[in-house]
């Protein structure tokens, strides 16, 4: 049941983010028949950056439009990289902060197993800080679910 | 008072994690005059792995055995990375699970205006899961403050 | 000072709302002497799910409107029964999500020692998802206070 | 992709918790092919919860033994029906309060469209409070999660 | 339904711990008829710090032992000031830190409006830190319910 | 490392908002050259709160308008303060409550070792409640940061 070392899903949508040049890695997404998004947004309101990468990932085929369970297994690997975002209070704006992110979807199979089907990694990075330019810092988040 | 690009701590820290040649990475760290260390812990008491990163920030010269200012910065830092590594309730064991996990703290001057000083960022990557082998997925989690 | 079987209040309450016929239940509770009302709330405004909570309870006469006490001691109970539905964090639209919500608050004594006086139960029992028809699940809380 | 009313597992597991007599409610989960189990456990330590409801629903064959995906879908679960008992920290001795408690498990499909697949629903339902008889009111808990 | 300027039960609690001569607060607690305690504790475990506000509060007569109403009232105002006094997880030892605290407990009728009736107040203040001596900064909370 | 008995910022900062007449504390603040502020802000929004303490903080002087770094402490001490007032969800109009605070903002050393510099510690103290004139109570909070 091990976690493939070469088919880590978080590590690989984070390296996705981090890295200046992510073809390499983006090949080898393909490769395996993982699929993966990337997209960007920056907001005030926690709820649009739930919003970006819902649209992104249904836009880009990486969850079905149709099927309410991806839906369901997406929006919690949303919500389990905020709190690596906000870390205490899912709260953007109503906490006078605003955040510059930029976001990696990746689904596959990570197990060696591979009855245990399907996951979904959500990473994101970028900077929170007061609405005011420059004043900030860098955040991360990164949410898996079984989809 | 914006960040610099090639200096942003938070990235550099969980690149540190993620790569698996992470010598090129230390190298530009000392280029650049800052200060860092690795470590790894596993356990299902959240206290031994604020501990241990504790302790090998002080004995790495990352952070001083002195100064409590310097603990103080380190612990809220270590506590927000522990946000994104435990998503919901900072509990382990009380929860039934464990965890696996590297990290690395990074202590230097992100920001392109010298007087914003020093930052540092503490990122943790690995696995969370029951206490059985195996049944884990992975976890990330990065927490940074000024020092 | 033990609970009596037969006036669990928090079971009694959520019985209201999750059996089709509540004309027994409803008869039980007017027999013992105890108040209660039902309604009725849909929204992503978490404030309008309280604000209706509020509302009906007043206006049905289960606690009083000129009392700051009875007030706070259903406010309590509202927030309990939130950490039932939002597991987590306490936001709807701003997390992206809808409710579609059912609630029941019950006021009377269950406990054998009549010293122990009045207690109110709200129970809230719906759907929670996605701001699209069909993409929900169901949710379920419950909060106790003594009044 | 509506929920079918006759099938709400949320509601189910509720009522085989809360009604007297529920060799009804097991029939009817039977006939439509539908996995169960149910069981009680009071601890003041939260991680006893947690292992009372995996190894029920284990043994029972509600889950696989052998699928960390299944195992992981039912964690998520009792975390967010726990958030439903404790309602605000997950914790019980450690802020000096104990549980006595019966939990359900459901398995089944939810929804119209059989394309939604198999989701699981853990109700938990007692008593909290302080470490000495009596001195406790009730406590309810529901969480939902696709399998 | 006001609250009385004089009678500010919050206020009063909080003056108790901070001032350095605590007997004119005393003498007026006792004027109008309020009940009070002052008490101390130290530890790494938070269910002793809710222990030993519980005992104090029954052995020196502020609640009732009979009665769980007024533990419940209580036990929520002392869950309330350690909100303020741990400001994000209610954990000591479990995220390494310790306590060391002076508390008071005090009841009275707080608003000009004579059915308001009685209210609970409890204040916590000191230290919070690293178990080792004078890493620590100063904390405080305040919890206030109805009795 | 130890506090100083008669440096206690967080006692400092909270005796000016609960006595009568600060005066004396203000002239104290003065000859040991600490600086502070005081104000006040009534509000559903969190997010008025947070901006009332922060212009506050800058327009008198107690941190610098220039610096990120100094930013970023006092916003971390705001919602450790935010913690003790808000205890539990850092949220006002969302779930139908408004405040009504009095703030006081103190930078200075506590610390007998000079070289643990400059911390700063928030107060804020006054009433939560429903949005209705007297259906409120006591709330206080206190965040302490170095600087």
């Amino acid at each position: 049941m091990a976690l493939k070392k070469e088919q880590r899903i978080g590590r690989h949508a984070t390296l996705l983010l981090l890295t200046d040049d992510h073809r390499e890695l983006s090949q080898q997404t393909e490769q395996i028949g993982w699929k993966s998004c990337l997209g960007k947004v920056g907001s005030m309101e926690s709820q649009k950056v739930v919003a970006a990468i819902e649209v992104a990932a249904k836009q880009q085929g990486v969850i079905s439009q149709e099927l309410y369970r991806e839906t369901h297994a997406l929006y919690h690997a949303i919500m389990e990289a905020l709190h690596g975002i906000t870390r205490g209070q899912m709260q953007l704006g109503s906490v006078m902060r605003t955040v510059g992110l930029r976001f990696a979807v990746v689904r596959g199979n990570p197990y060696e197993d591979e009855a245990e089907g399907e996951w979904i990694a959500v990473a994101i990075y970028g900077t929170i800080g007061a609405p005011v330019r420059g004043l900030e810092h860098e955040t991360l988040g990164l949410g898996i679910n079984h989809i």
